[in-house]
Formats: C-alpha cells, sequence, structure tokens
C-alpha cells in the first residue's frame, strides 16, 4: 500500500516518477492565465492567518462547505476568521476523492511543511501553526511565489483599468506581472443601463469622447494599445458560447445607438453586437501577435436568490451544454480567411465537448507555427484528476500533446500553486504508464523533452517570453 | 486468475475488501424508488416458477433477447413459460460485458444459492431447482425482501391511485411500503383526449368536481394531502427535461379550458402548462417536507410499430440528447428565491450529461442541509458498473460523494435487490484502489464511515426515515 | 517494462494473449466499408516510394503535420517525395500518444518488417528500404491485400459511376472488390447549381431523360439496382445528422423542380427534400436486402479558406455536436413502421452520443434477426484505443457486443490494414482482463468464439458473404 500524498503521488511506475522528479519538477512555472490580485502583489501583502490566504475568495471551498451543511455565515459572512477555518476543517474530511482534498494536503505540505491531515481534532495546531509562518517575511505573497520557482503571471484586467499595480511591479519585482485584457464587460449590452456605465467608465480611461460606435471602438482600442505598452501579450473572454451571427458595421453600429439610447436589443440583435465585438478583438490581438484564450460552457448566476445577496463568483455557477460546434468554426474560419487568426487557445467546461474541442483546434492548425491554436488545459470544475486526464486523452489522440502549452492556475489564490505540480504529475503518469505497457517506446530522453516541453518551454514558445525562468530552469 | 463472480467480485484489493465485508455488506437497503408491485406484497404474492419472477414485464431482458434475434412471442407472447426461459437461457451468454450477465448470476446466487452459468446446457436444471424454491414459503414476495435486509421501499403511484394496499401493509408487513407521488399523468396535456380521462379519474379519486383550473389543482392537492396520510414521503417526474418557461396563472388556467374543450395545446402552450404543474407540485413537496425526484432524459416509445402493439415501458426507450442546462438551472432558481425548494435529486440518463448535473446541484446546496440537492446515481441504462463508476466520479470531482444518498433499484422485480451489493461493491471499490494508490489516507474507520453513511445512513437521514433499519444494522 | 510494440502488444495478461494469437489473429478482413481506388486494384498498382504510399491523400498525417508547424507545401504541395517523408518522419515523435504513431509503427512492422521507429536520423534509411520493398511484386496492391488476409473490400462510390473496375475485377481477382451505394451527392440540394449538374450526371449514367421529381428518382433507382448487379450489398451515407422531417411526395416534387429552376430552397425545404430522399434510399436498400450505413456527426470544411485551396477531405473536419437523438428515432421508426426497415448500421463521431447511439439501436431490433441494427465501430477521429474501447464499453453496457460486427477501415490507405489488428488487440484485452479480474468467466472457448465472431464470422453472416474468407480461416 503506498502512503498518501508521498513524493511519489500519482506517479505509478518508475519511469513516471524518473519523468517527475528528473523532468519535471524543477521547471519554472509559467501562470499564464489566473486571478490573482496584483494590488497584494504591489503591495508585497502578508496574510494574517490561514483563513484570509484559504477562504477569502475561495468559491470552490464554499461550495463544499455549503454542501456539508455548513452556513452561509462562516464561508462569505462575518463569523470570526477561526470559526470560518474551522468549519472548514470539518468540511475537509467530507472531500475525499474531491480535488479539494488533494489540494489542501498539497498545500500544507508545499507552502507550510505541515503534513498532517487536516479534520476537526488538527484544525487549531494547523490553523496556529501555518498562520504563524504566513506573518513572517517568508511568506508575503511575493515569496510565495518565488517559492514556487514561478517565472511569470498573468493576471485578469477590465480594459477600463489603469494597470498601476502592473506598471510598479515592473520597477519593484523581478517575476514579471503581466496584465491580460478581458473586454466581457465591453461587449455585455445585454443589460443596456450597465452597459451605458461601462462605456463611461471606457471614455474615463482612454480620455475620450464616446458619440459613437466608431469612437467606442477607437476608445477601446485605446486602452488595447495601453495594454501592450504596460507589458500585455494576452487576451482572455469569459463567454458561455461563441456568437458567430451575421452581421454588417451599419447594423452594429445602430444596434450601440439603440442601447446608448436606453432601448433594450433583442436576444438576436444582442448576439449580432457581440459576434461583431469579438472579431473586433480578434483582429487587435492578430495585429499585436498576442494569444486570446476563450473560455467558454459556464454557465453562470444560477441561483438567483445567491445572486442578489452576494453577487457575483461566489460559487453558484456550473457547467452548461450549449451548442458550440458550428459557432466556434464559423468565427475561427472568418478571422483565418482574412488572415487575421491570432494564436489562440480555446478552453472548454464541458468534458462533453473535449473532443469537439480537440478536432476543432486542427481546424486552423495550418502549419504556420507549431501548436498555433491549442485545446487549453482542464478548467475550474474540470481542474482535477479526471478532468485534466480526459482533456490530455482528447488531446493526445485528436492532436498533438507534445505541442501543448500545458498548465496554468485560473486561481484567485497565492496557495494554488501546487496545481503546476497536480498537473506535472498527471501528465508524467499518462505517459510513464503508457511506456511500462508497451505503448510508448522506453525512450527517457526524447518523453523527457517532451514533459519539459509541456512543462515550461512550449508556453515561453508560444507567448514569446523566451527571457523569462532562464535562470530558474535547473534541468536541461 | 480471480474466481468469476467469488466473494471479492469487484473488490480489487485488500482495503476495498474490507470495506465492503466489514462495513457495506449488511447494512440495511433502503429503496426509495422502485416500481415493485404493492399489490402483490399485500398479497404475499408466491411465484410459480422463475419465468414468473424474472421474465414478466422485465424489459431489460426482452430487450437481450430481441437482439440477439429471439422472436416477440418468446418475451411479451404467450409462449409457454419454460420455452421462454430457454430461449432467455440461451441469450445469457451472449450478454457478456453487459450488466445482465452480472445480475443474472448474482440472483442465482443470493437468491437461490446457484452457483452455475446459466445457458442453454443448464437451463432446465436451474430452471427447475430455482422454480421449486420459489414455490416455498421461504421465497414468497415478503420473504424475499425479508431475505435482502430490506429496510422501506417506495413504490411509484398515481395521484388517481387508493393506496389501499399501502394502507393494509402497514398493519400487516413489518417493512415499510410506502407510496410515492408520481403525477406524470396530470400534466401530459399533449394529448388533449387522454389527459381529460385523467381529470375524470382524478375527480373520481378525490370526490370532488373539476370546473375550471383551480378546482383541478385543489384535487390533485387533496391527493398530495391524501398520499401523506399513506406514509409518502417523496415524490417523482419522469420528464425529458424541465420545463421552465414563463407562464401566469391566467394562462394556465387558460389552457386547462383549452384541453378540456377538446382543443389541441401548441408545443409552447404544452410547455407553458407543464412548466406551471411542475412549480405546483414542487411547491407542495416543500410545504410538506418531502424529497422530489426528476427522471431526465429518456427519449421513450421509439418503435412506433411496437407501441401499438405492446404499449410503453416494454423496451422501445432510449437514451435522448435534450439540452438540460439553462431550465434546470431556472426551474431550481425559481422555487429557491421563493424560498420553496425542497430536497431534491436529480436523476441523469445521458452521461454526457453527467457533469452538468453533478455541478447543477452545487448550486443549490445553499448550506441548509448537507446534500440538500443530490446527483442521483446512475440510472436505468446506467445502472452498471462504468454507468455507477461514471456518476460517483462526476459527483466526487464535482460535489461530495460523502453526503450521496446512495443506490436505488428502480426495479419491477423482486429480483434486483442485489444490485444494492452491486453498487456497494464497486463504491467500495472506487476509494479503496485509492487508498491503495495513495490517493486517499490510509484510514479504515473514516472511509469505512463514508461507506457506511452512503450505502444506508445518509439515506434514512435524508428521507427522515430514522426509525427504520435499526435492528437490522449488524456493523456501527 | 513490456517491449514497445511487441507481439503481445496492448494485452495484458494471458487470457488476453491467449484469445488474440489462438483466436482472433487469423481471421480473415471483411473490410466493409473503406475509401481504397477501384483504379489502382484495378490496374495492380505499383507504388514508387513510401511517400506515395503513405502520404498522398492521407489528411491524417497532413494535420498532424501541420499542428507540428510543417508548411502545406510538404503535405498536399509539390515538394518531393522524399522532402515530404522527412518532414513527416520529423513529426512522428511528436505524435506520441497519437494513434498515428501506433499505426506508423504498425504497418512498418507488418508491410515492411521494419521495427525501427521512425523519426529524423531513420528517415533516409526507412525510406530507402520500405520504398524498395514497394516497387517488388510482392508489394503490388493486391499482393498488399493479399499479405493482409482480406477476405473482402468494400469501396465508396457514387450512383454516378460506372464500376467498371469492379466489373473488371470480378473476373481478375479472386478478392471480391464490391461497390458500395452513396448519394449524398443525390440529395445535397443545398447548392442550386452543384445539384442542377449532378442531376445531368446522373441523367447520363442512367441513360434517362429526367424531367421532374420522379423521373429523378426512377433514374437513381435503375442506379442502385445496376449497383446491385455488379456485387453491391451495402449503401452507406455521410451526414451531419439525419434529416427527419415531415414532408409529401408533392411537396418534394416541387422542392425538386424549384431547384431544378435554380432557385435556392430554404433551410426547412433543403431538410425536407433530404428527409425524403433518405427514405426512398432506405426503402431501395430494404426491398434488396441491402445493409445501409449511416456515418453521423462530422462538421465539414470548417477553414473555408483552405476549402477553397485543396476542396474538400483535406483534413479540415472536425467533430460536432448536433442532436441526434428524435430524428435518428423518428426516421427509423418510420421506416420500422412500413416494415422496410434494413439491416442498419449507425456510426456516430462525437464521443458524447455513444451512449445515445448505443441504446437507439436496441428500439429496432425487434427480434427478426441477431444484431439487425448496428453501433459502428470508433470511426474517424474515433478510430484508436480510447475512442474504440468507447464504443465497446457502450454497446457492451446497452447491448449485445457479442453480436458486433466489428471492425472496418474507413481507409484510403492500401497500408491501413493493420487497424483490424489494433481493434482485435483491444477487445481480446478488455474481454481478457475482466477474466483475469473475475468479471467474466474463464472459458476461453466461448470467449474465443465470441473475438472470432465479432472478427469475422458475425460481419459475414450479416453481410450474406458466406462464401468468403473459408479457405483462409485457419482456426475454428
Amino acid at each position: 500500500m503506498k502512503q498518501f500524498l508521498d513524493e511519489n503521488f500519482l506517479l505509478k511506475g518508475k519511469f513516471a516518477q524518473q519523468l517527475y522528479h528528473e523532468y519535471a519538477k524543477d521547471m519554472p512555472i509559467i501562470d499564464y492565465h489566473c486571478h490573482l490580485p496584483q494590488s497584494q502583489i504591489a503591495a508585497n501583502h502578508q496574510f494574517e492567518n490561514l483563513t484570509q490566504a484559504w477562504l477569502y475568495g475561495d468559491h470552490y471551498k464554499w461550495r463544499a462547505m455549503r454542501t456539508n451543511g455548513v452556513d452561509e455565515s462562516y464561508c462569505t459572512g462575518n463569523k470570526p476568521d477561526f470559526e470560518k477555518f474551522a468549519q472548514w476543517a470539518k468540511t475537509v474530511p467530507y472531500t475525499l476523492r474531491n480535488p479539494l482534498y488533494h489540494w489542501t494536503h498539497l498545500e500544507l505540505q508545499r507552502y507550510f511543511d505541515i503534513y498532517e491531515l487536516l479534520g476537526d481534532n488538527s484544525a487549531k495546531e494547523i490553523y496556529e501553526e501555518a498562520s504563524a509562518k504566513l506573518r513572517t517575511d517568508d511568506y508575503s505573497v511575493r515569496n510565495l511565489l518565488r517559492k514556487m520557482n514561478v517565472a511569470v503571471v498573468c493576471t485578469t484586467d477590465d480594459p477600463a483599468d489603469d494597470l498601476k499595480d502592473h506598471q510598479f511591479l515592473k520597477g519593484d519585482f523581478e517575476i514579471p506581472i503581466l496584465p491580460a485584457f478581458r473586454p466581457d464587460q465591453a461587449m455585455n449590452i445585454d443589460n443596456v443601463e450597465n452597459f451605458k456605465k461601462y462605456v463611461g467608465r471606457i471614455e474615463k480611461a482612454a480620455d475620450s469622447n464616446v458619440t459613437n460606435f466608431q469612437s467606442y471602438l477607437d476608445a477601446l482600442k485605446s486602452r488595447h494599445d495601453f495594454f501592450a505598452t504596460a507589458g500585455c501579450g494576452v487576451s482572455d473572454h469569459g463567454l458561455e458560447e461563441i456568437y458567430a451571427e451575421e452581421y454588417t458595421e451599419t447594423l452594429v453600429a445602430q444596434l450601440f445607438d439603440k442601447a446608448m439610447a436606453g432601448q433594450d436589443l433583442t436576444p438576436l440583435e444582442i448576439r449580432q453586437f457581440k459576434s461583431a465585438m469579438l472579431v473586433y478583438f480578434a483582429e487587435w490581438d492578430w495585429e499585436k501577435g498576442w494569444v486570446q484564450q476563450y473560455h467558454l460552457g459556464a454557465l453562470r448566476n444560477n441561483n438567483s436568490r445567491m445572486m442578489r445577496v452576494l453577487g457575483p463568483d461566489t460559487g453558484w455557477d456550473s457547467i452548461g451544454d450549449f451548442q458550440q460546434g458550428r459557432a466556434l468554426s464559423k468565427f475561427l474560419s472568418r478571422l483565418d480567411r482574412d488572415n487575421k487568426l491570432a494564436k489562440t487557445i480555446l478552453y472548454n467546461l464541458n468534458p462533453a465537448d473535449n473532443e469537439l474541442f480537440a478536432t476543432m483546434i486542427g481546424n486552423f492548425n495550418d502549419g504556420s507555427i507549431a501548436g498555433k491554436v491549442q485545446f487549453g488545459s482542464g478548467w475550474w470544475f474540470l481542474d482535477q484528476k479526471d478532468g485534466m486526464t480526459k482533456q490530455m486523452n482528447a488531446l493526445s489522440n485528436m492532436g498533438l500533446i507534445s505541442r501543448f502549452v500545458g498548465m496554468l492556475t485560473d486561481s484567485r489564490s497565492f496557495l494554488s500553486f501546487p496545481r503546476h505540480e497536480y498537473f506535472r504529475r498527471i501528465i508524467c503518469n499518462l505517459f510513464g504508464e503508457e511506456v511500462e505497457n508497451g505503448e510508448l517506446p522506453n525512450d527517457i530522453n526524447w518523453i523527457g523533452k517532451i514533459i519539459q516541453d509541456i512543462s515550461f518551454y512550449n508556453a515561453r514558445q508560444y507567448f514569446n517570453w523566451q527571457h523569462v525562468g532562464v535562470n530558474e530552469v535547473k534541468v536541461q
């Protein structure tokens, strides 16, 4: 019987173990998409206790606690920090087989050298030990990033953001903390009042006067340009599905005027407007050589009661079943036809669509760049062993996993970086088991190279970050 | 090489074996949803032979026989009982890798102590041995339930049913045989003539005069009340998909009048009517603290020729591909918003939607009750090792399997209870293998407790049946 | 550690190994659906080099090369043959975990006795050795078929084809090379101009005068009759989804006239026309006792730029997410109701729909013929270990895999026949592992029989080819 979560966790044979320990483990981390708060990095924030670092803002944990019958006051409410932690600690033993169980103990091990299991009995002791460490200089958020061998971080930012933290960090922190252009609100014309307010924010950020659709586009474009000057090289979109309706520029301009006049758009008009915006954004990404990312398939804010109380991103989202094929094909083909398709990563939230995504990327990999269109790693609810394995298998069977840009945390927490370790263990094991079974050749050099590519080098190449992580690389 | 179907069937390591034999095996069975005929329990029916107990009414077996080229006369026709059995026996060796192969031999072992494989050669001998036993007192249907350590049974009943068998059994049988409120026909307004006839049945059952929608609702509600007095605490719905159209009470009343006037409703009107009825039923369930169950995703009665000849539920149904996400979200959110969401179990027939369901429940688990909204166990075509495993994995990865209310037979047969054993072996093996692999901690007490919870205690708690099964529990 | 791709490749235990080596391996191959060019068989074509045999026309390899960053000129362009091969050889090591990696080395072993791994270093040597062999008489395309123990081949042919190669081969080659009736173009009324041209081709082929829908149908029917005289016993359809709209003969005749008058049809009209055509074709298949095949779920020609340059079938297709259930049910039920449902094989391209397909076939397996309606083997993107395994598991769990007609290459290449070996190894391993685990009985005779049935006998029976392969059978 194997020890729980030991050094060979998830690694079933010698080959997998060698792959992980000799090739994957020491690769630096390129976290090309996450939701870390740059203000805390700028301030080199120090957490007072483990609740603040772990439970504030973590809707994964809240969902588990609620399912376990824990009252909301211990999740998002104003109970004292230790009481919240105690409820979480009580919940942990009920999360067996959920990724939270692995993440929790991996994080205790890697950040705090705590090897005890978290539960009711150990709650107080673990809380005190970890909290005490968090209050030391070694556990400032910058040191947490250094500890994890992070080479670069991309945050997620609205076009209206001023990026002052990113600018400040350029001169103040050796790990690049780069912004990402996420214009979801700029196309969310569903709610006309919110949209108008947002247009106002863009006007202000761009220091321009938006009088019509063209000047709105110009203002957004100037933000895109500004993001580039701040080191941004990636965009990101959070959508239920790609919109690819037919439209004309005249129509879109009229729809903009209609919304600004306070009139609601029809469902079709909303889709037409969004279809147009997606193309504009994509063309700008292409012009600048950026990588564009699309997170598709979430059904959000399902619980209207809790949405009113807590707002979005508080754990009331789930996986949807949107039809993805036709529109994805049309959208990408439109850009490709005009020779304006940027490097693109498609993330899929419903595993039923994995094979659709894994084959869709092949339609636009035209030989110009290795792995130009990517099927992104298992995301959100799929960011666990089964979910990642299914994504890796679909990508392997229907594309080239050797060209995969690999893992990202997508996290709001400074303690989530062991998810890269988790990913690397899983992929080393997939390759390793097939070598042991005679399904892959016993060639540690070549397979080790591929593992390092997926762990680090492919992303570095793809995002044009050839300068990052060079010192940190310990192997190869 | 392991022996076929021995005591460690499906249990790969020592830990899994210990979990099953020491923790799961002796737990009583709570069969909270099935289709057993209560009249046979009331009459303490005795089968004359194995064909009557096994093949009458079992569309699973009929489908296998038909696929094997067996004429309908041996399935639903009037061939002599032994000839039917002989055809089934010939088919069994062709069912390798189908759950029927396992069920068949599990049932022979557990009920009849027959360890031979069923096939052409052994047909006669097995038929005679099992039939002889069936004719003894030990094999009356009540003794079959006792033999399997059944603690409670919920049947499936139309609101118009008089529940006299349930009432009779209350005083005549120590195992509670409880009704479940299944009002599918009460909302099936697709066929206006059938609907009108059904309204007549409800009028009679409720002893009331239905003149409009309100009096129809009142009559149905009085049946709901009556079911409660008969011990009912669960409802059930068999639907292709949840309907969650917008409607007003005025509209629904008009649609009712239209149907009663013999006019067909439009497809949208049908959906609006059903959307309203689902909300009314759900509110009544909430008021009484019942558990409501939704069986979603079946595409029924596909073979119109056989539907004409044999009617529904005779083996011509399959898995559909309905879009489930948006309407499920809207329906549950509407109830939750009004604080009227009862405890709910969602069953999914298309495994492509497992992750959607496993995440949907999390949107409405608000901390008020542990595991308030449940993702039901693998159902019908998914009631087999792969199907159950996929459901368990999705639930584990995206929710808390520790809070799962576990297995039910959903069967029409008194010989189907080993499906609970099948389920328990599979879940013990899932946990056990991960312990052996170091993916779960080696803690037999805690994991044993979770296995017993899923096997028995969670359901007992969830359905408020704290009184049942206490004597039967042999472990813990 | 197992050797890569040795004689027990994919076979994990003794039982699986025995099944494969003693039962499956020597069964002849019935390739009941492929895209081999009959003209090359008629001419007994001899390839000049490995590029011609392997890379000309193989869009699987092109997709992998493009994803690996190889320029189009090396795929479909006019670079010299060896330079193309060198690019492919460089790509192969990047295809680890893709079926191409296995196929490539299986084909090198089985056809050329080359056991080296293909890569940059070995490219020249392997190219020369294989090319030299290809230029010998032993490697004529007829000898390639003989070498693989092929018992019968079905090509894929348009109703307008003259089938002269098939006719010639009847007297000139001992392996039956039979046509298949593939009338996709005959119902593709989407593009009116192309449709009109196609009607002209049918007029000419049928030597008839098409003046209206009835005469069009008559002409097509005469081609169907002609195909039968050439030994054809199977039809095939490549569709996104089944169309099953309501229509009348009058309506369809009008739609035909409308198209012939050069007017575009509406999307609904197109579906109505196709719905009707599918029924006519199916009725003819039923009248002649043919097997009809439906390949469903591909989303084709996604890259409009490359479609313009290269045309269809050049590697820009992918998996779609069409709703399949309702229309499949309606189409099959309409035929069954009129007692005109021919033997039918349904192929599914999106694995999310596997369970839908595996249960749909059961709705129309009515006992008249064992395995009358089949769920076809993993196809195109799914023609790999995971894809085939998922299809086999769905079929096993929801139907009778023992009645499965098994594998087909669906290939354009004479070097693809080891895919049958691949399939047989996978299915032997599935059964073998379950025997070792005690999930199936240890009965080599019976399971060996089922493996041989699936490998060969079931297809021979199903397609009424009792005369083929008798001499070739070495076992049983």
